[in-house]
């Protein structure tokens, strides 16, 4: 009988398991799965009988759930989670939820949203503590303590303290309201407008639940390109909607703000800042807004730039504009994000200079609660660019960061680049603004001006595909925009790390094929797409594959216009010889930068013009050198595609599937790449590829007259 | 040491539970679950104990994968498919693979695709054998034989034979190439063209799954408003990504031709259907179609109808239009699917006529394979509408029956409508063409006049949504479309039993409350829309929501050409004293509907213009009974709320929460409608709501003033 049960549970067991067993990647890197090494699994059960969780505000429900979730998933353990401490082998709470944590005093040194995660002696009870001062800091805690047996680590003698490094920390996501994503590659927009607020989809808690993971805490869920429309009490009543879901997981909402609202949905003449009745317009959108959702987080905006409105339309400044709306929400301790990323419609002599020269001169008008939001780079988020020139060059402004989550300039939907390097290099590229050390992190987290508030925002590759990001491995930008925000220190090769093990497996054979895949990812991207210092290269509009060749439109659209490729060489001077945007730059910078001889390759055609035989470093002549990159990225795809294939037996079918698929299709798009750029240069150079390499097999003309239609995000 | 494994096997059993426990409805109706009758179960286990699959095509290896998926999930069997019959349980096969098959002699009487399931005697051996002339017959019998099980069927003594009524069975997708879907409620397409054919979302086989599990044979995959880039090189490149994956599961794939395709696309100064370059383009065009996609299904086409390019442009014929491409296509075998529904530039006197009047005169003239795709109504997929005039009328030229299973006119994304009952009206009713007994399923099905061809479309409801169709019941639409498309015969009650054991539960408390809920769905929408023959009331453009103020745009497209409400009364007089439009009938039904005495009272006032006053069978009058209806419609939706309540604990918590949620929007929007429609009403009639009812608390402008954007569906 015993034995019969005991087959018919075995059944059970196997078949349960294959119900489950494709995995479309919807539970990202919160996969609960048992843990795989059986002597761990069984040293964690028999560590982690049971669980208090002290408060009972619905984020500690939330953590709850968590818990619960975390131990039937990870340690097949059906544990019931107490309200009190009652020597369980983890307490969590904060002093004023847990006598026993206000005793221990611990949380002290902590920051509103930090945590401690500890091991502790309780009325000679040994119990694992995780403590903060707030709800929400427990449950970055709880997550944190999850995230160690995700990723098989220790859980004893814990003496884990952690603080964020920013205040705001936050996606921008540039949704439209007929949910058509910009720049989104991963499907359509996840919310659902026309259901709010009366359907909530369960996937809006499990984009709150899979951002409070990572430490983000705010979200701006309409475009930068605004509309004026989700500023109506209609479309409000829907934020709240979404905002009641956020709030648990300390998540708050923001929106662009539509300069010309007033106009628009106001029914007024005009939207100059300085007009007293816009002011008193937006002072009660501002009241309404708050009156509606009172933890709201503030406004975004693009203000004349690209076509939309600003101050500038009426004669005023940029801070004009944004200290209208900072005095507004300023009152509810909202902030405004008043982005950098402007160009006049007159074609400068180098875009590249234009945030800088617009906003250097207003630092000291700013109100306290205004951020400029400044992109990773001068021109726009391409594979490589130096960081940008206002990094260190404000100073009484506090600047949020934005980098680029969506691959907008990285192969769109199904190139495999994490972008962890491309955030570091900028993070750790050193300003020299208070001499050696200055580095951009420490803009970005305030320190260096101490500054009251500190973010990063990052443009969002979310979208309504299964497994939110179109490309599987596009999770992992996701994931490591979450956890620079919030520590800017970590490295590429961490975040890899923990990310791999908890969205696939602890397999040291898959970690070690896997994470320098990851980590050379973006390397090889550059190669076969703007090698050595170029830029804007992208086929017109969409930015989907090359497009060297593009000549239409204004000036500083074209690839022309920042290739600069002649018969006698190619690049873009900006040096003091030419446009000198060099010159935005600290002395030491400056002059690195400057100075051809010391300016880093990787950014030679970004900072010069060379001619085709230019000697590089490595001996080859530029051309050579250029061949040489072109030639290195594609096969670097392709090693890519050997790798992935050898751990087949190591990760679920589905999922290795799906890369796979997509590996197939970059192997394909690098070779386009790198045919169409070689081809086209060498048009001017005149010079041969290197004999050693497969000669392309169309022509230029092939390559120019390709055409797409219905390209995803625009 | 085996109690603790019976221990953890017990807590594996138990958690792969819990981890697949909440649904998201991505089954359909294709859900495997264990058996809920422990009894039940083990008999089926000890009855099915092994299966045999004759033969190895691609079909085979379907029903391989099928039978195991199904026997792991409801049996909790983990069985051995072999390749030839040993005496295993089941025998499932053709006279080609199976000797054994050849031999019993079951198949000789089945169309292609039909089956037998029947219990046989095989050397001495009781076997259940699956049968059929060709492996896509078996596939259906597979699936057929698996819903025995899921619906708690007996397995002894079967003797099954099924044979389709009609020949094609087709999805039509209303879906863009940039994957917006016009009508469409559930997202996005789920067709990424984007990415195809080097991507291939798993989503597409699961498609092709849940049609063939139905029958459904043909898919065409664009819009009827068409695009002509569809017939490019690239799109059929693309295309025939998804004819790979459909092919095994016995779906053609079929496109849309836009008319000027040959101008856009080919380059041509002309697309007159005479014109000798015009044939020659479509010929070659068609050939390379085929040359790529060898069982190509055919063209449907939407030609001089709002907008769209057609033969008329050209003063040809529709028969001239489309024997241009059923020539083309009819060397392969392919066919024509020429919409009906066409009305011309000048507003006529009665839109209803029109397509009457055109096809019919045209019924010599069109080629064998070419069908006129007919809409079941002379209007617009409205709620209730009397059965298509053409149906009957037109004898030498099949028709396709054009259903909308999206719900376009029926509350869109967000109303609980089974729409099976509303195709059976029509299908049932009697359109004595050859006296009494010639209904339209005779039509539509070819029997009345011998047809080689015969079949039904439908438009569909699927998106990208996790559920395929946004509203959990919605799924029942495509359900009930596929089950009636083979079988017209089928009765509403008989579909819906099927559909809710197989999608939710065989639990009889579950099945006794909800059948009826859905069977009542479809009555009480027409009550709180559009009463008594009431029809085309929708707001302008989406469709969503209440209009019967809408007076823009040409007057067939307004609410008061359809209504004519005033002082006098209301109602549309399509009376031989009216458009006459009830000339079109056969004599039976003509004078049945001229007659405001016989006319059915929920088409009166499709035919009949009445007074306010008039009096109606049950003794009220016309403007208390349109208050009496609508009053239903609305206190009906209310009870389903009640009903749907009650069975909380029957249904998986997130599918139940889903229904809850929209359930209480369906409330909300039938009494929106209810209101609207009274109060705009009452200003001609001049009458008072009886005193009976709650007053609506809103004023007519209150209704009237509402503005939606970004509706989903345009």
């Amino acid at each position: 009988m015993k034995s019969f049960k005991f087959l018919s549970l075995f059944i059970i067991a196997i078949l349960s398991f294959l119900l489950c067993n494709a995995e479309d990647g919807y539970d990202l890197w919160l996969r609960y799965v048992p843990i795989e090494n059986a002597q761990l699994l069984s040293s964690y059960q028999s560590k982690l009988q049971s669980v208090a969780v002290t408060g009972n505000s619905s984020t500690c429900n939330v953590i709850k759930d968590e818990i619960a979730k975390g131990f039937s998933g990870l340690l097949k353990l059906d544990i019931e989670v107490s309200d009190t401490w009652d020597k369980q082998s983890i307490l969590i709470g904060t002093s004023a939820t847990s006598t026993e944590i206000s005793q221990l005093n611990i949380t002290n040194d902590l920051s509103n949203e930090g945590y401690v995660i500890s091991t502790q002696e309780i009325n000679n009870t040994k119990s694992i503590v995780i403590a903060a001062k707030t709800d929400v800091g427990t449950l970055y805690g709880t997550f944190h303590f999850l995230k160690l047996l995700q990723t098989n680590q220790s859980i004893d003698n814990l003496n884990i303290v952690e603080n964020p490094k920013t205040t705001h920390r936050l996606l921008n996501h540039w949704d439209n309201l007929d949910r058509t994503v910009e720049r989104g590659y991963a499907g359509f927009s996840i919310w659902d407008w026309h259901k709010l607020p009366d359907y909530i989809d369960p996937r809006y808690k499990d984009y709150a639940r899979a951002n409070a993971s990572i430490g983000i805490n705010g979200s701006v869920v309409s475009n930068v390109n605004s509309n004026a429309l989700i500023l109506t009490p209609q479309y409000l009543n829907k934020l709240n909607g979404l905002a009641k879901v956020f709030r648990p997981y300390g998540i708050k909402v923001y929106l662009t703000a539509r300069f010309s609202a007033p106009i628009e949905i106001g029914g007024l003449k005009t939207a100059d800042p300085l007009n007293r009745e816009v002011q008193q317009w937006w002072q009660s959108k501002v009241d309404e807004i708050y009156s509606i959702i009172p933890d709201f987080g503030g406004f975004l905006v693009k203000a004349n730039s690209e076509g939309q409105p600003g101050p500038q339309d009426y004669d005023r400044s940029h801070a004009d504009g944004a200290n209208m709306l900072a005095k507004a929400v300023g009152k509810y301790g909202g902030v405004i994000m008043w982005r950098a990323f402007v160009y006049s419609h007159e074609v400068p002599d180098d875009r590249a200079k234009q945030a800088y020269a617009e906003f250097k001169p207003l630092d000291d008008e700013f109100m306290d609660n205004v951020f400029v939001q400044t992109k990773n780079g001068a021109i726009d988020f391409q594979p490589r660019e130096p960081f940008h020139p206002l990094f260190g060059a404000l100073k009484k402004t506090p600047i949020m960061m934005e980098f680029q989550i969506t691959q907008e300039y990285l192969g769109c939907a199904t190139h495999l680049v994490y972008l962890a390097p491309l955030y570091k290099e900028v993070l750790d590229a050193d300003t020299y603004a208070k001499g050696k050390g200055s580095t951009v992190s420490k803009v970005i987290d305030g320190s260096l001006y101490n500054h009251k508030y500190s973010g990063m925002a990052g443009v969002s590759n979310i979208g309504n595909d299964r497994n939110w990001t179109g490309h599987p491995f596009a999770q992992s930008n996701w994931y490591a925009f979450g956890r620079l925000a919030w520590n800017p220190e970590l490295t590429s090769e961490k975040i890899a790390d923990e990310w791999l093990r908890m969205t696939f497996t602890n397999n040291s054979t898959f970690i070690q094929t896997v994470k320098p895949l990851m980590l050379n990812s973006r390397e090889s991207t550059v190669n076969y797409m703007t090698p050595l210092g170029l830029h804007h290269q992208m086929a017109w509009d969409h930015h989907w594959g090359p497009g060297p060749w593009v000549n239409i439109g204004r000036p500083d659209w074209t690839s022309k216009y920042y290739h600069r490729a002649d018969s006698l060489g190619i690049g873009f001077d900006r040096s003091s010889t030419g446009s000198n945007a060099t010159e935005q730059y600290f002395p030491e910078v400056r002059d690195r930068f400057n100075n051809v001889e010391t300016c880093p390759e990787e950014f030679l055609l970004w900072f010069h013009h060379l001619p085709w035989d230019y000697k590089m470093k490595s001996g080859n002549s530029l051309w050579n050198e250029l061949c040489e990159k072109y030639y290195q990225g594609a096969a670097d795809v392709q090693q890519m595609q050997r790798d992935w294939d050898s751990i087949e037996a190591l990760v679920d079918e589905e999922q290795y599937d799906h890369v796979k698929q997509l590996l197939a299709i970059q192997v394909n798009e690098a070779i386009w790449w790198r045919n169409s750029m070689l081809l086209y240069f060498q048009q001017y150079s005149k010079l041969p590829i290197p004999e050693k390499y497969e000669k392309p097999t169309k022509s230029l003309e092939y390559y120019q007259n390709l055409k797409f239609h219905f390209v995803p995000g625009i």
